[in-house]
């Protein structure tokens, strides 16, 4: 059994014309002799409408009733895409996350695949159907509907590949791969034709967007090839993710203004602009205040990003962090109530803000790249907000509307 | 335990207003000592949206798909009145039709409750929250999702009440009750305060949307009370339906026009626009031929309306009869592929039509009235295309555009 896991991502399925356009190049591939699972994201601005509904209905709400509301968008467009492949003459057959067997955690809106029960999923293959099946969602072992989080159709196409060990997994963007920069943002921006796992992580953890991290956390687990590539351009030869580093994309650039140091590149500039920061003031500096505030947080599984703490002064510290702008306001009530445990003088929370990151190999060795990078937003008046580094990455929050330049400046400064 | 089920349609969850209010209403009556069940359609236009876009891109939608494709409109119904309801501080929880144990026998489109599974109901409900249930739908014992037709809240709503022996089931509708004739239409139409099972049941089977015939039927099975209520005006006092007859409802209204012969009375005019006719041309008029058509066509699980057979002429005959619009493309390909086997001529359609009706006791043994509706239309100008009556109604087929004039016109003869 040859398998293919095709992925089609909103914009690809926003409209009739594109239903049908999807339903051709999974025709396509099928008629190479692959047996195809399709795993469809919710019909263009489908989840963003439903949002808005929800947040004029309730100010507050429960995180149950968001994943049962937003679990129709991938519903419908599952059973639209069957119905445009059917009407081509190609046998199909729509499973929702539950049907697909796909058991998930209990994790109200980021919930993690437990298990895939694929007996369903083989059955209407060998039948000789196209399966599509709804991305994002899952059921836990109490029938409850849970979604994955934001990216999550991803994850569910690469958790599927890996289950039916299909020969490979297809991403399938508005855009033709992975590039150096976001293309929208930085007309020059260069494809990437190769990257590893690892790369791809530290992308997707700077809110690059190129595959959801625990997408890639998956196919790296799995030794699953994963492909990037264009729904409006099914020749572009895009960009493979796979196990091996590759020298071709250390050095995919002509660097004009000098010669890097040894083992020092960047292989990409991004920005994250789903960001949110919270500043907990005056913290009393004693042992396991740290532990206290970050426990209760991840509790209630909001994913905490840039942890920054500042010397202690006069025996009281200001805590930092960036979490999600869907998850602060959640997290300031837990922080609040922390805050007043431990006597914190106050909680500050800018929603204002957004992550502009380097990646590249051998940072932390090379701190001339983190300098330099400052000193080109600063050129620009870009005012850093927080800085945090890693081994191959360096990220500063900055004002959101400054996002966008800041990342055209970056790239100019290291991959032009 | 004293429970109500509550069912509301698409109209009254149509925008995030219209749920609030749906919330308060639920609300007060668990104030009042209730254990509440709500059922609710669709929001607004959402059902009628999602088939324009399955109709761009399929001409012929497979069953399963459209169940799916359909099932999501109420799902999101369910997810934002509980959001609505835990806005104003009600315990609540939505449950989609298989969650709240509605098991369908697997018939896509319009499928039938085999039976209600109501422990998970019941432990909701124990629990102090409202139930939030996904009319329309239910799940087949292959997990598949099925619909139950237009009107199928209404049969949710009264499977549920039956199931849970509820004091009473609510219908709220945008009209305060049950009319003579649609109020929308007829301006001096007059609410009616009871009806008995059999009337409602006359009445819905002839288009008028007071209670879909199936729930009727199911009501009248368990005898259980149903009110036929506004949301928009809960003051208002509705009609209830049960199981006696009762004798003010046979002659609301002071006739102006002569004296009604004994026994003899007319309830309500009413309209169905969802018509559309098949006529087969030239059929050999042998014994068997009527079965083979009619057996073929319920073997689609296409319900069949009015049927009329004018005499043989020259060992041939025209066969005509009635189908939903919606129905009417697959009843044709069957109809069609009979037609060549039993060489009939030819195979008409049309949709332009709608069928108007007269209800009453004693109409067959009253040919009169029969009589006095052809003439009314007569007057009117509006030409009747095929006639069809039974002990208790008189329906005709007119042209679509002709239907609301003449439910005025039939008003004004029989019950003003």
């Amino acid at each position: 059994m040859r398998i293919i896991v095709q992925k089609f991502g909103g914009t690809s399925v926003a409209d009739p014309e594109c239903m049908k356009n999807v339903a051709r190049i999974v025709t396509n591939t099928k008629k190479r002799g692959y047996m195809v699972v399709v795993v469809v994201s919710a019909p263009g601005d489908m989840t963003d409408d439903l949002i808005d509904f929800a947040n004029k209905v309730s100010a507050n709400i429960p995180e149950r009733e968001m994943d049962m509301l937003l679990a129709t968008g991938e519903q419908s467009s599952i059973a639209l895409l069957t119905m445009a492949l059917n009407e081509i003459g190609t046998d199909a057959i729509s499973l929702t996350g539950e049907q697909a067997g796909v058991l998930t955690n209990g994790i109200y809106g980021k919930a993690r695949i437990k298990k895939i029960n694929t007996v369903r999923l083989i059955k209407e293959l060998k039948s000789g159907k196209i399966v599509v099946v709804a991305g994002f969602q899952g059921i836990d072992e109490n029938g409850e509907i849970n979604t994955l989080g934001r990216g999550g159709s991803d994850i569910s196409a690469v958790a599927i590949a890996a289950a039916l060990k299909a020969e490979r997994c297809e991403i399938y963007k508005d855009v033709k791969g992975v590039y150096t920069a976001d293309p929208r943002i930085v007309s020059n921006a260069i494809k990437v034709s190769e990257m590893s796992y690892d790369e791809v992580l530290e992308l997707a953890s700077l809110g690059a967007q190129v595959l959801h991290s625990r997408a890639a956390e998956l196919a790296k687990k799995f030794g699953l090839k994963v492909y990037i590539r264009s729904t409006f351009d099914v020749n572009a030869k895009g960009t493979v993710i796979k196990g091996e580093h590759h020298a071709d994309i250390y050095y995919p650039i002509q660097n004009k203004k000098g010669v890097f140091m040894e083992g020092m590149y960047v292989v990409g500039a991004t920005a994250d602009k789903n960001q949110a920061k919270v500043t907990i003031v005056k913290v009393p500096d004693r042992p396991g205040i740290a532990s206290k505030i970050f426990s209760s947080i991840a509790k209630a599984h909001v994913n905490v990003d840039m942890i920054v703490q500042n010397v202690s002064h006069k025996g009281y510290t200001d805590v930092s962090f960036t979490t999600t702008r869907g998850d602060l306001h959640k997290t300031l009530k837990i922080v609040k109530s922390v805050a007043r445990q431990i006597n914190a003088e106050d909680v500050l929370s800018n929603s204002d803000v957004a992550k502009v990151s380097i990646v590249g190999a051998g940072m932390t060795t090379h701190p001339g790249v983190a300098s330099r990078m400052f000193s080109a937003l600063a050129r620009a008046k870009i005012n850093i907000d927080m800085i945090s580094t890693s081994e191959i990455k360096v990220s500063c929050i900055v004002k959101h509307d400054q996002a966008d330049r800041a990342v055209k400046v970056l790239h100019k400064e290291f991959l032009e």
